[in-house]
């Protein structure tokens, strides 16, 4: 297999993919050269940092024809580097034709020596009927059927690595029909369908929403394409869930229309107020906005490029940085901060990520805290996971007495907190250890057994304090559920010491139908440390009739 | 007045202070220049883009005594625009004392040509008891009043610009009293005494209810620098506050200790996993991480300290077109998204703006849409005085039935949605329009009486999609206010129609007292429009009896 995962986080991945021109780093963007007219030439491009490029294999044929079978891609391009080619299907869903056969397109590109070569596929028009979609979907299976054979016969050693798309646009029911049935092919990369009308109404959810359907039915190991998303708002969104390359016109589409590419918004050049661009990139560095507005249209286009190029490699740096310091939820959480669209794809992210589970790594070793902001932070799958074992598989120590201890007045992680261990100190030398089971009641967690309370994330998290409501109404969830748990399993008496004296807690607790419930108020670590010996004392005095 | 406020976004202001030695743009950056061994040229700082810097006076003095008077510290630096002096007041806090008296440094800052002079005060130590801290408090005012006393016989032209510190740090009774008492003195500028101590724990949160102590005290037209706190996860906040000046010796401090400043988070060299460092500064441009950790270490503190400035010189520039763009707020939401102390310090924030609103510019004539993706937005202060406006003092039109129409189904602005145009031209037609109340009930900000609908924000904001309820919550209350105080007006019939059929809104409805209730359902745009010929007769037939 060319394709190897080194690293993940979230559903993103780092990779290496092997062509015959080199190793791609992934998350990778291809940025997308004209090869007619190309306004950066490809030595900025490789100075910026971008070690592979995208060109169309269609606009090759038309303007150069058999003269690129002859001196092969890479040489008329001048870039010795990894190159993929598009088919022609843009042109065909813009011009709603092309003059070439998939066949001739397919061949065409592996005789130019293209090393990632797409399928001409049918690309799904946006708003199309859905009966026009299916259709289509149809014979982009047969065409991808019909290219792996032909590919086999016009490429035996398999040099170019062979694309197939998956369509379907925001229809999900089409897409995902697509994603299983291309995913049963063998392609060594799998790209999905065209969402850029998608990016330019900021409609991020659903391009997050199109990525889940088409993660949760191809085969993991495989790479994934996203046509045409170059923008940093939408590129950390759709690694996380599992896209591994990117190609992008947009550094040179927008740049044409003087917008202005930033890590969190785009900018219209003249709407930038200040002296100075706030980027540090060589163009940013060498004008300012006025010189930038002074210059001719067609070299501010190329400066404006430039630096649009520059921020996204920044972008994708970043994102990389990010999934080796497991930090990507955070980044994640960053983007979604300051812009509604973008929390809106965090939201969809949520629930697709749910569905990629079983190929989240387990992050058990972790040992940098995360960040707890808002209440979608609730719903990562570090603490999903946590969540699930403690619920469903976690066996508690027998016993028969629940002690809950406030988490706001102790230390993490809670076994080495001197206060409890002086408090198991009393039990163990009093004998009752095996009649209670200690919890800590963390005001965003909820219940954290103090056995496990070094597993990550139970020690290693951070949350804003003074601790919002909103935030500890999942806490206060949690730790009814597992009450309920343990009284399933025996446990009758539960000695509740709080912070807050909160009735409606009070009300519930009594609700669990333990016999004995003892509740106790400590507002400072001082009030929780004079409770220790009446506690013990108090456990000493009761009988577990289950351990009789 | 020296200082002029040129814009202004929450309680940050863009500004131009005048010293003798040109303008300073703020907000502001004071990188702190060593004058006995400067690791970064100062023509280094002025490329990154720096036109003030802060040195000490009292090292100047112990180091080049009387030479700095005779050639001026202009000259002795090599830097001809504005410089600012601290006093010995940092040593004094870090050594305990300092062989300098007030009057002496005072004397000295104004002879060697200082534009901005510090006082010598008595900072405040962080843990130290509160009765001590009161006593120096009381001797930093003493301090203060001879001062000015002083500036006026050895500068009666005024030449030097003469900093007044606010002590007290955490201590925020005796902080207060200090902000009041230095704010009845005529300084050029105030200072808040030195959180760096809470800045190495991140505690944003306590720095934010600091400054907020502060600049409820002092006149709202005065500059105010914040000492010590260069550090891009503080910075905007403390702007948003109404920080104009910040130093900082950060950039070599960190450097010194291999750790890099990035936007969000400062990470150790060694720790970075990634071939190239996320940023297109200059340094990072030019050198892998791999090139940097080979570095000797003196090379490597001063690249890295470049660096570090290059990415502080960003952060303020960014600040600076934040408040042009009037999104400083989404600023602060971005940050906060990824780290949960920057959380606590959007929550302290929040409480902390509401006292400064007489401050904060009423922004009714914005047309950038707002961004609404925590229940935090819903405390921004053009919400809050939204809300108080509608609440307080907004006359609804006569009538008595209101009728509240779904948020969801509706375009922004609501008075140019056609449905709306429609159904009130249908009700103007059959001369029932004095009877009615419209009002939209908008899924995030509640009710919107159509009149003021193009008001801004209520139809200049963005929201996430679908929109989770813990967001929703805010409205429905508002709404049920709203009801509340139309009933008082002598509404007594209510017609409304929702897309979603909540039992509780419902049990909630009838609670208000409305003789007539009617509660309809429309799950779409198309049945909304259906319903309006009803809506129209059913009005038709209620006789308004406040109105006979």
């Amino acid at each position: 297999m060319s394709f190897e995962i080194l690293e993940k986080d979230l559903a993103g991945r780092i990779g290496r993919l092997r062509t015959r021109s080199g190793i791609i780093e992934t998350p990778a963007l291809f940025p997308v050269i004209n090869p007619v007219k190309q306004i950066i030439s490809l030595s900025d491009i490789l100075d910026i940092g971008f070690n592979q490029v995208i060109t169309n294999a269609y606009l090759l044929k038309r303007h150069y024809g058999d003269l690129v079978r002859e001196v092969g891609v890479h040489k008329l391009l001048n870039w010795d580097k990894p190159i993929m080619t598009d088919s022609g299907a843009y042109q065909l869903l813009m011009y709603g034709k092309v003059e070439v056969s998939p066949d001739e397109i397919l061949k065409y590109e592996i005789d130019i020596g293209t090393d990632i070569g797409v399928i001409l596929d049918i690309p799904t028009q946006w708003g199309r009927p859905k009966e026009a979609v299916v259709l289509e979907v149809e014979e982009t299976l047969r065409r991808a059927r019909a290219a792996l054979v032909k590919a086999k016969v016009w490429d035996p050693e398999h040099r170019m690595l062979i694309v197939g798309p998956v369509q379907g646009g925001d229809k999900l029911d089409i897409l995902g029909y697509s994603a299983t049935k291309m995913g049963e092919l063998n392609f060594d990369i799998y790209a999905i369908g065209s969402p850029t009308t998608l990016l330019e109404e900021y409609d991020f959810s659903t391009i997050v929403r199109m990525i889940a359907t088409v993660k949760a039915r191809l085969p993991p190991g495989k790479p994934v394409h996203l046509f045409g998303a170059g923008h940093p708002l939408i590129l950390p969104f759709a690694v996380a869930m599992g896209v591994d390359f990117f190609d992008s016109a947009s550094y040179v589409l927008y740049a044409r229309d003087d917008r202005i590419i930033l890590r969190d918004r785009t900018v219209r050049l003249n709407e930038i107020k200040v002296d100075r661009i706030p980027c540090n990139c060589p163009v940013c560095r060498k004008y300012s906005v006025k010189e930038l507005m002074s210059t001719n249209k067609a070299e501010r286009e190329r400066l404006l490029a430039i630096h649009n190029l520059y921020v996204l490699w920044e972008e994708i740096q970043e994102i990389k940085a990010r999934i080796k310091e497991g930090t990507l939820w955070e980044y994640l959480e960053e983007k979604a901060g300051g812009d509604a669209r973008v929390k809106s794809a965090l939201l969809a992210l949520r629930k697709g990520l749910r569905a990629l589970l079983k190929v989240i790594p387990d992050e058990s070793g972790r040992v940098r805290a995360l960040h707890i902001t808002s209440l979608e932070s609730l719903h990562r799958p570090e603490i999903i996971r946590h969540v699930e074992r403690l619920l469903n598989n976690y066996e508690p120590p027998q016993g028969c007495i629940v002690v809950v201890l406030p988490g706001e007045l102790l230390d993490r992680p809670y076994i080495r907190d001197p206060l409890i261990y002086w408090l198991i100190d009393q039990l163990i030398s009093n004998d009752l250890l095996s009649k209670v089971h200690i919890i800590i009641n963390n005001p965003i967690l909820g219940p954290i057994p103090y056995e496990i309370s070094e597993i990550y994330p139970l020690s290693q998290h951070e949350y804003p304090e003074p601790t919002p409501n909103y935030l500890r109404l999942h806490a206060h969830h949690l730790l009814r559920k597992y009450l309920i748990k343990l009284r399933s399993k025996g446990f009758n008496g539960i000695m509740v010491i709080t912070k807050d004296y909160h009735e409606k807690i009070i009300n519930e607790l009594m609700g669990l139908g333990f016999k004995g419930l003892v509740i106790l108020k400590a507002r400072s670590r001082q009030e929780l440390y004079s409770l220790i010996p009446w506690i013990v004392k108090e456990i000493s005095g009761i009988q577990c009739s289950n351990q009789m």
